[in-house]
C-alpha cells in the first residue's frame, strides 16, 4: 500500500436517483474523516463543473445539515450529460482537467453515476496514468435502471422498485373500486432494460400487480397484448398492463413513437400535445375494446420519491461510497465499486466487490431472458427472489411538519 | 334518547381515497360493540349493494384482518355513481329499499361519501320519515376534494395533501439536477375546487415548491401564465407550474378541452390518443418558450398513495366514523359527521361536529377567494396555518416484505 496524500473530488452524473446522494454523501463524510485527504472539493453539475473550475468545499457544510444530503432525492451537487471524447481524438478536456487536478493538488477522483460515468471514469484514469499524473480513480455506481454489468445491482434501482411496486398495488385498488368496468395502463422507466417494469411483479407476487408485464427484452406485439387485455377484460372486467417506456416492435421501432407520429399533430392554434406511451396505449386499447381506459405515467415521480425508499438500497448506497474512498485510500485505483450478493443462513448479505471500469462502461445488463414467463408479459419468482431482499426497509427520511426534510447546501465555491 | 335495536348497514360510496376505509372500519368496529346492533352488514359496491340484496356480513370478518381497513386505500366494500331519484318523482328505489330495511330489521344506515353520497342519505333519511319507518340515518364524510360545506375539511383531503406536497418538493429537486434549462407542468385533481392543487403551496413553505399556482376558483388566463413562465425562465432556467385540472378560461371553457378538441387526431391506424391538460399545457408552454417542457400528471395516484397518508387524516377518519355510530345509538339522525377546528393553548385540535344533510349535500366549498394572492397564482399563508395541522404524522401501515399490507375481505354474503 502506498500512501497518497492529497485533495479528493467528487462528482455526480447521469439522472438522479433517490439513492445517489446517499452514495455520495457516504464518500463525503469517509473522505473528510480521512487523514490523507486534506480537502474534499465537490464538482458543481458534474465533470462540466470540474472543466469549468465550479468546485465547492465540501468541508465548510455544517456536518449534521450534510448528513440530510443520504435522504434527499436527485443529485445535491448538480448532474450533467457530458461525454469525454476519446483523448487520442481531442484531448482538450482531458489537458483541463489535468490542470485543474494540479493547480488544487487532487489525487483523487471518485464519480457517482452510471454506464456514461463508469466510461468517464476509465477514460480520466487511463489518461492520468498515460501521462504520469498519480490520482486514484474510482467510480460510485448509482442508476435506477439498474442496467450496470458486473455488480449484482445498482444503489438507487430498490428504491424506484419498492416505490413502483407500492404504487401499482394502490393503483390496483383504486382500479376496483367500481363495479363497472376499467382497464389501466402503466407506463413505467426503463429504454433499453427492463428492471424498473419488472418491479411491477412484486406487486403481483402480493395478489395486488398488473396482468400483463412488458418489458424492452422481448419484443412487444401489439395484437397479442390485445388478445390478451380482451379476454382478461371480459373475464373481470378489469386489466392493469404494466409497460417500459422502451418496448419496440420486432423491427425495433418504438411503440412510444407512434404516438409521437400522432402527436405532431397541432390544435386551433398551432400547438403541439406532448403525449406519452401510456396515452397511446391508452387510446388504442380503448378503440379495440370500447372499455374505459386510463393511461398513467409513473413519470419522474419513479425516480424521486425519497419519500418511499428502501432503507436497505440507501445503506447500501452510502456503503459504496464509504467502500470507494477507503479503497482509494489504500491504494486501489481505476475501478467502479459494486456489490456482491451472498446467503448467510439463507439471509441476504450484501458485500462490496471491485470491478473493471473498462467492462462496466461498455456493457448493459438486462432482465435475464429466463425470468420472463413464456409469453413475455410477466416475470418468474427468480425475479421476486433477486429483488425482494433489496426492498426491505423504510427510509428514515427526517420530517418537519409533516413533510421531508431535504438538506439544503451551502456551497461554498473555492476560489 | 330512545333505544332502538336492529341492524345496521354500511356502504362506500363515490371515488376512492387513502382515508376512507379508515372512517368506514371506525364506523364498522364501534357498531360491532353496540349491544344494540344486532348485525353488521356491509354494501358492495355501495347503494347498488343495497337496492340488489347484495350484503356482506362484516361479524364474519376476523377482527385483526379487519384493522388493515384503515390502511388500505379505495373503497374497501367497493364504491358506486348512483344517483336516487326524487321519490316524488320515481320512488321503485326507496320502495326496494325500505324492503331491504324490513327484511334485515334494518334500522341504523351509514353511508360513506362525497356531496352525493350526503344527497343519498339526505333522500334516504327523508322517505324513511315520511313512510314512518324508525331508521337513523348518517352520513360519514370523505373527499380527496375537501368541497364539502360545514365541516372544517373533509377526511381524506389531508393524505392527498400530503402526498401532493411530497412529491412536488422531490420533483424540485428533480427537475433542478442539470443545469440546463426545464420547465415542469404539473396537473392536480380538482374539477370545481382548488384544495388538491392549493396543497402545493405547502411545498412553496418548504422552499422547494411551482413558481406558479392555478386553481379553478379564478378563471385562467393563458396569456398572463405563459408571460410569468417566461420570466421567471429567463431568471432561473427552470419554472414548475402546478395546475387544477378543472382550470378554465373566462368563459368557462376548461382548459383541458382545448387539448381534448386536439386529441380527436387520429394517427394512421385511426387510433385516438388521450392527452391530459399536463400534456397539453406542455406543448403550448413549449411553442412559447422553445424550452424542455415536461407534463406530469400526478394522476390517481394522489387519491390512492396511501405509503404517504396523513395519520393525522386517518385518526380523524377513524373518529367520524366511530362518532357517527356512537351518535345514531344515542338516538341521532338525519346528520353529517363533520369536524370543527378548536386552538387549545395554540394546539390544533379536531372536534367532532354534526352537520345538516340537506345544506351539505346541496353545497360546494370552495378555496377561499381571499386565500389567493394578488396575480391569482399563489396561495397566502392563511391556506398554509389552515392545512399544515392536518398532515402531520406518518401513517402507521403495516409493512410485509418491504410493502404495504392492504386489507384481504372474506366478503362473506348474506343469504
Amino acid at each position: 500500500m502506498s500512501e497518497l496524500k492529497g485533495a479528493c473530488v467528487i462528482g455526480q452524473s447521469g439522472g438522479p436517483t433517490s439513492a445517489i446522494n446517499a452514495s455520495c454523501y457516504g464518500a463525503i463524510k469517509t473522505a473528510l474523516g480521512e487523514k490523507n485527504i486534506t480537502k474534499v472539493y465537490g464538482m458543481l453539475n458534474g465533470i462540466r463543473g470540474l472543466l469549468d473550475d465550479r468546485l465547492i468545499d465540501m468541508g465548510a457544510e455544517d456536518p449534521e445539515e450534510l448528513a440530510y444530503m443520504q435522504y434527499t432525492p436527485s443529485s445535491a451537487l448538480g448532474s450533467c450529460r457530458y461525454k469525454l471524447k476519446d483523448s487520442a481524438v481531442d484531448d482538450t478536456d482531458y489537458k483541463r482537467i489535468l490542470e485543474i487536478f494540479r493547480k488544487y493538488n487532487i489525487r483523487y477522483f471518485f464519480y457517482n453515476g452510471g454506464n456514461d460515468s463508469m466510461d468517464t471514469c476509465n477514460k480520466i484514469s487511463k489518461y492520468m496514468l498515460a501521462n504520469g499524473y498519480e490520482c486514484r480513480v474510482m467510480g460510485i455506481p448509482k442508476t435506477i435502471d439498474n442496467d450496470l454489468a458486473g455488480t449484482d445491482h445498482c444503489p438507487g434501482y430498490a428504491s424506484a422498485a419498492k416505490y413502483i411496486a407500492t404504487s401499482l398495488m394502490e393503483v390496483y385498488h383504486d382500479a376496483r373500486v367500481y363495479d363497472t368496468g376499467m382497464i389501466t395502463v402503466v407506463e413505467i422507466m426503463g429504454r433499453n432494460a427492463g428492471w424498473l417494469t419488472a418491479a411491477a411483479q412484486l406487486a403481483c407476487s402480493k395478489g395486488c400487480g398488473p396482468d400483463l408485464i412488458y418489458c424492452p427484452e422481448n419484443d412487444f406485439d401489439m395484437d397479442a397484448m390485445l388478445a390478451k387485455v380482451e379476454k382478461i377484460y371480459a373475464d373481470q372486467k378489469k386489466c392493469i398492463v404494466a409497460v417500459s417506456e422502451g418496448i419496440h416492435d420486432k423491427n425495433g421501432k418504438y411503440i412510444s413513437e407512434y404516438g409521437n407520429d400522432l402527436s405532431n399533430a397541432k390544435d386551433g392554434f398551432g400547438h403541439a400535445q406532448l403525449g406519452g406511451l401510456a396515452s397511446y396505449l391508452a387510446g388504442v386499447i380503448k378503440e379495440r375494446t370500447g372499455a374505459k381506459v386510463r393511461g398513467i405515467e409513473l413519470s419522474l415521480l419513479q425516480r424521486c420519491a425519497a419519500h418511499c425508499a428502501s432503507q436497505t438500497d440507501l445503506d447500501e448506497s452510502f456503503a459504496s461510497g464509504k467502500a470507494a474512498v477507503e479503497y482509494a485510500v489504500a491504494g486501489t485505483t481505476d475501478k467502479m465499486v459494486g456489490f456482491e450478493r451472498e446467503y448467510v443462513n439463507g439471509k441476504y448479505v450484501c458485500n462490496i466487490k471491485l470491478f473493471d471500469l473498462t467492462i462496466v462502461a461498455n456493457t448493459e445488463k438486462k432482465v435475464p431472458a429466463e425470468w420472463f414467463n413464456a409469453d413475455k408479459d410477466g416475470l418468474t419468482d427468480d425475479y421476486l427472489r433477486y429483488a425482494l431482499p433489496l426492498i426491505q426497509g423504510e427510509t428514515k427520511l427526517p420530517k418537519e411538519d409533516g413533510l421531508p426534510r431535504f438538506v439544503h447546501l451551502k456551497k461554498v465555491l473555492v476560489k
